[in-house]
């Protein structure tokens, strides 16, 4: 700071440096809210820091508002701005002065204002005796008014050769990954890569900015830690203390995953979890490795979030769950949120690479919470045993405290950015002309310890976000903003959860302290749940609605066979349990157990329930048969098999030679006839299954009737002698291989499980119908001498 | 005990109730310390529980003590007994003089003796015109007495049919597995099974002894939480604040884990990690699962425990560190500790099974600690995020506190044994009448939260170890007592690390307080380690002894190419970190690493190594491949890939297509040519593995300079174009199938591992001879454009 006061105090230095060239700076909506809060200020601090550097400065304010209405506006602005801490008043309005003789408004409309614009620019170039050094466009706009300004920028307004456009856009950088392409290409038509900064304020944040600095600075220390055999949790959160009054019509499309957690909090995401280039200054490494690290992320579920809205919501203009009793949901008008906007989300995200498998990445933010506060927290694992009685600990030493690493964004009961580290970890190094240590602060506690716990830094001086952007924009340093690449990998990531939770109903929550424990959730089997069980309500008004648990799991009889029939989680639980009996009974009968497994999505969930639970599963003496498959290579994404090994076979003990994929991939041929797998299979089955009787069998009915690979109007495998059949799809991949019809009825135990309201009509439908298997192949399904069972969630039953 | 104070009040209701059978307990060692501590007051107890249920009694004192000595030192104890707090004085003055009147000494030296108290039995049981219930044998004696005394019982003093025979054996039970056996067969020659009843006191410990029907009456609740998916870790400790001065002598011959870990410890161990019977009250299911629990531990390497010794041990007639510098390492009696007996240990125990995979048992134990205190703590995960300030935190409600449940077996700061629940765990259900809530101690902590943190009980009457387990012998709970398999089990699990501590050189610690974190430690890749560096002095005084840590690695050549030879466990730990960086190194560059493995014995240590370290090991990104199989099933304890499935595949997370055991077994056939298997193994090699060159070969080397199963004088695979040939072995199973030496000498690298001093003459051969495959096939091994390394141990190199 002293070395910038110096030299604007003696602007006369400007004469004695090498003269650079001018820099004109054109703020697109000058005089709006953004503008008039952070970037004339922003612009004002990038004068004071760099006009003593060389070069010569004007700043454009522009808009659509009318020429002196604008001046009027700008005027207040530029008055209100303030100078950094140690600059006396006087000098501070002679500052201000200089500011205000480089600053004007003008009125940017038509495509003849830009070029007048441009005139503008390079006649004051001229004047001053300069070469043009670079034009800065900052966008301050609505993102539908991109293009036209786009448009003019890039035919009017160019700089000469040898001079720098940068294009500077704040989001919305779209809604979801399709439009985010189309705004990225419409902009890509007009603006070279290199040429756009796309801001997210939070890279421009203290602590945030000081990560990679931080990991780079520590490299020695943290090289061990900084992986998931030392890391037991990242948490990365911000929460807000107000409500969404003012932005409910904000809300209504955007929610709080596209408004904070898609941008801020996975950009921190990546700076934490992004393998740290050699160079860590070199700001084309670092695009490139977080690029990897957003590829490393594993796509997140329905169940990867948990969604909150607090009461009041609905009364600030905002649409809630109750409004759906009235009229059902209605679709917004970006086709968004059906139901109702989570204003509070948490989500579990996991890292499918070595550094980070298996490390929960926990991000969280809300309005309406107990606290203004954003931080990123990295938890260690405790592998530690302390011999002595814990009140004789040294927190310096003992390896039982609980050690973590803080970016502590600000805010939050410590009220500045800061970074922490537990003492017993190591201390770090800050640079520290910019960090200094923070002075203690009896009686306040951070993250469970009291602060005197952490080797704690905090900046020398507190910037303003938009500050050091706009410093950064300036010098080209584009490791600080959002690439296109980035972007979209972002809303590749992002999309197809936003688009699974458009119909989830979050939870309510009154808002403030009073939320409790109401928000707190918990992930168990990659999976994040609310901790606390609540009754919800499913349709509110008058009289009570049946409730999820009045129902639990429902006996009845369903085409003359028995019918288990309950809710999702319920269902699958029951049929997890009850093929556990099968396999214990089977093994204490017959040494082993052989079971069949379909594809498909519900088969996955009951995978993931036996893989977690059912300890008591004989699983060493289990034989595990394909029903049916894809005919692609067994690694393939589609292939039947992946599913079974990523959901099952990876989480429980199966000897290798009991397992039996389908021999879809022979001689690196799918499916080929002279290679005879389904004869092979088919050998395979009656040489290790008696009678070739499996003791069960797991099918799924197709909206078609279809089950295992056996489609309807299709001969192939519904009758005749062969017990492994090729068969072709009506859809994508054509070709298939499944168990034959009276091969699945020589089986001691047939299951069927059907779940989702997608099966409500074919439910219905085979109810009705009789032994029909060439129209519905679901209706052959009869075991000679074994028993059928169906599995029905409500929703396939009911509708 | 109201019942029982109204029943001995009412010494009439005897005659009321059904007359039982007479009852004689024979206490061996009647005057010796642990019965006149324990024995006789949990024998004065059992009278007063069981005299008003219809049974009489008979007690007999008895040791080689003269009878008139012994007398007085009986009538000298049986003075000091006391009753329980609720009797009044009076009443118990007469209580103890009823037990006066139904005690006598007598001494048992010969064989004589035995018939006279035989017939003296019988003689009182006739007089009482009752029939004979039983006899039980109370051996509090030294081991080496246990012969003698089971002879003459067996011979002399068995009860007529229809009595049962009874006998209680105190430890030690053996001090390694051999002696246990000898021990156990030697008494197993005098008495059955069922009428042995072993000591461990600890499961006497009412904390202990409510583990079982703590997990079984709160089944609904931990049925969810009770394994490794929500267990962080569990510790069995016992803390003692004394050290071993008066029991050096013990201390030299049995150390810490042969006093308090092999048994005590090992005891709750398995009490918690056992899969709960369906009936928790039967005492056959309940060893049955104890037994399996024992199974399923995971042996232990020196690695898996610390060892500490207090700096006083020396002076007070110990043998310490410092005394090898005189003359060197002396050898026990029992030949057992070369070096200093450990009197503190931390062990890291894991056991491989569905349920407790991957969670870590820690077992400590120690004298001149800061604190007396016992305990089991199972630590929970913490799965949860709080969304709200930790301030605003509910006890009973907030998912982020830790949650734990102690079984706090006694002393330590609460002072009383105790089950403690934390609250947002959930309200547990103990037995009403025996357990009573604690009552509040404001400002005491235990386990890091308050006490008002835990649903906290303790008995409603402290009861000791050895009037329960007195109890438990004349009830016939055996589930209480160590059997000879549960014995045995446990000495199988602790015999090989008590051998290779044997060299082992504890950490000095000053005892109590004073030891700070220097006793510390933590795990990391299923080993323990000290938290804190110290430098040891390994060697003190004039001269010194060569440790085996000092050879470390050496670095050499052995035929021209780079030798790594070292101790075993050091040679497979430098091989399996090898194999790691060049797995890691590979996928790196190609996105995968193709590795081909051996069988025998040596890879198996180094598969194991690797599978219970190495969490950088690119599983997902290996292919394992087969260097050679025998010509039998998958499935065979015979086969190679046997051996990889057990030991390696197990136990990491490789996807099913990338093993590719070797098709020995196509068409229901072992090795037939017509079924072209290794051609169709070499097909896959060529179509998976870029030039058919592994990353990796892993071999080893024959005694007749064998290598893979290329033979001498056996011509297939040694040149030629055949990638994979089917080969004769000299020894069972005579058909084997092999890579061939071309396709072994494309790899990139070649590693062969050669162990045990049956291969020093091959070793001292081959380093002399060249180039002669035909002779031994091992020579012609000399990859191509590949790096050849020899891995011996030093048994095999030095001979």
């Amino acid at each position: 700071m002293l070395a910038v006061a110096t030299c604007v105090a003696l602007l006369g230095c400007l004469q004695a440096q090498k003269l650079q060239g001018h820099v004109s700076v054109i703020l697109l909506g000058a005089t709006g809210d953004l503008a008039r809060k952070y970037l004339w200020q922003g612009l004002f601090q990038l004068y004071l820091d760099e006009a003593g550097q060389g070069h010569s400065f004007s700043f454009h304010g522009a808009a659509l508002t009318a020429t002196k209405q604008g001046q009027e506006v700008m005027a207040k602005v530029l008055e209100s701005l303030s100078c950094p801490e140690d600059v006396a008043p006087s000098r501070c309005a002679e500052l201000k002065d200089q500011f205000r003789r480089l600053s004007q408004y003008r009125q940017l409309k038509t495509s003849e204002d830009y070029v007048a614009l441009s005139e503008g620019v390079e006649a004051l170039v001229q004047q001053e005796g300069r070469r043009e050094a670079g034009r800065l466009f900052y966008f301050s706009v609505p993102p539908f008014a991109y293009a036209d300004i786009a448009r003019n920028i890039n035919s009017s307004c160019r700089p000469g050769p040898g001079a720098w456009l940068r294009v500077v856009l704040e989001k919305p950088f779209g809604h979801d990954h399709l439009s985010a392409q189309q705004l990225a290409t419409e902009l890509g038509s007009f603006f070279q890569e290199e040429e756009m900064y796309r801001v997210d304020h939070y890279l421009g944040k203290q602590a945030v900015a000081q990560i990679l600095p931080f990991r780079d600075q520590n490299r020695k220390a943290l090289d061990g830690l900084w992986n998931r055999h030392h890391v037991e949790r990242v948490e990365i959160v911000m929460k807000e203390t107000v409500d969404a009054e003012g932005r409910t019509s904000f809300y209504e499309e955007y929610g709080v995953i596209r408004d904070v957690l898609q941008n801020h909090l996975t950009e921190v995401l990546t700076l934490v979890a992004m393998e740290l280039p050699y160079n860590a200054s070199s700001a084309e490494a670092v695009l490139q490795h977080k690029l990897q690290a957003f590829r490393a992320l594993r796509g997140l579920r329905r169940a990867s979030a948990v969604l909150g809205q607090y009461r009041a919501y609905g009364a600030q203009g905002g649409r809630t769950g109750k409004a759906r009793g009235l009229g059902g949901p209605r679709r917004s008008a970006l086709g968004r949120h059906l139901c109702c906007p989570p204003v509070a989300s948490g989500i579990l995200v996991h890292m499918d690479n070595l550094r980070w498998e298996g490390v929960p990445f926990i991000l969280m933010s809300g309005k309406a919470l107990d606290e203004r506060v954003g931080y990123v927290r990295i938890l260690f694992k405790n592998r530690a045993f302390c011999a002595q009685s814990e009140k004789d600990w040294v927190t310096a030493q003992s390896p039982c405290l609980p050690q973590q690493i803080i970016f502590y964004i600000g805010h939050g009961e410590l009220g500045t950015p800061a970074v922490l580290v537990s003492r017993s970890l190591f201390k770090p190094t800050l640079p520290s002309r910019s960090w200094k240590e923070v002075e203690g602060r009896p009686g306040l506690r951070l993250f469970g310890r009291p602060l005197s716990d952490y080797y704690a830094y905090s900046p020398v001086r507190e910037r303003d976000a938009y500050s050091i952007l706009i410093s950064h924009i300036f010098h080209g340093r584009k490791d600080s903003f959002v690439t296109t690449e980035n972007l979209l990998a972002s809303w590749v990531f992002w999309t197809p959860l936003l688009d699974s939770l458009a119909r989830e109903v979050p939870r309510l929550y009154p808002g403030g302290a009073e939320n409790g424990h109401l928000l707190d959730f918990e992930f168990a089997g990659g999976q994040l749940a609310f901790c606390q069980q609540q009754v919800e309500q499913l349709v509110l008004g008058p009289g009570s609605a049946p409730m999820p648990s009045d129902f639990q799991v429902l006996r009845a009889t369903y085409r003359e066979s028995p019918l288990v029939a309950a809710w999702p989680e319920e269902l699958i639980a029951k049929l997890a349990s009850d093929i556990e009996a099968t396999a214990v009974q089977a093994v204490r009968r017959f040494g082993q157990f052989h079971l069949a497994l379909s594809g498909g999505s519900s088969p996955i969930v009951l995978f993931q329930q036996l893989a977690t639970g059912h300890y008591g599963f004989p699983w060493a003496h289990t034989h595990l048969w394909l029903v049916d498959e894809r005919c692609v290579p067994l690694w393939d994404p589609e292939s039947n098999f992946q599913g079974l090994q990523t959901h099952l076979l990876q989480h429980v003990r199966v000897p290798y030679y009991n397992v039996h994929p389908m021999p879809v991939h022979l001689h690196q041929r799918l499916c080929a006839e002279q290679d005879r797998g389904a004869q092979a299979y088919a050998e395979q089955i009656s040489a290790l299954v008696t009678n070739s009787s499996f003791d069960l069998v797991l099918l799924g009915m197709g909206p078609d009737g279809h089950t295992a690979s056996l489609f309807p109007q299709s001969p192939a495998g519904l009758d005749g002698e062969q017990l492994v059949v090729l068969t072709e799809s009506p859809s994508k991949p054509y070709h298939r291989m499944s168990l034959s019809l009276p091969l699945i009825n020589r089986a001691r135990k047939v299951v069927v499980l059907v779940m989702g309201r997608l099966k409500r009509d074919i439910t219905m439908l085979v109810s009705r119908v009789g032994h029909e298997p060439k129209k519905w192949p679901i209706s052959g399904v009869l075991p000679g001498s074994g028993q059928l069972v169906w599995y029905m969630d409500y929703e396939a039953f009911l509708g």
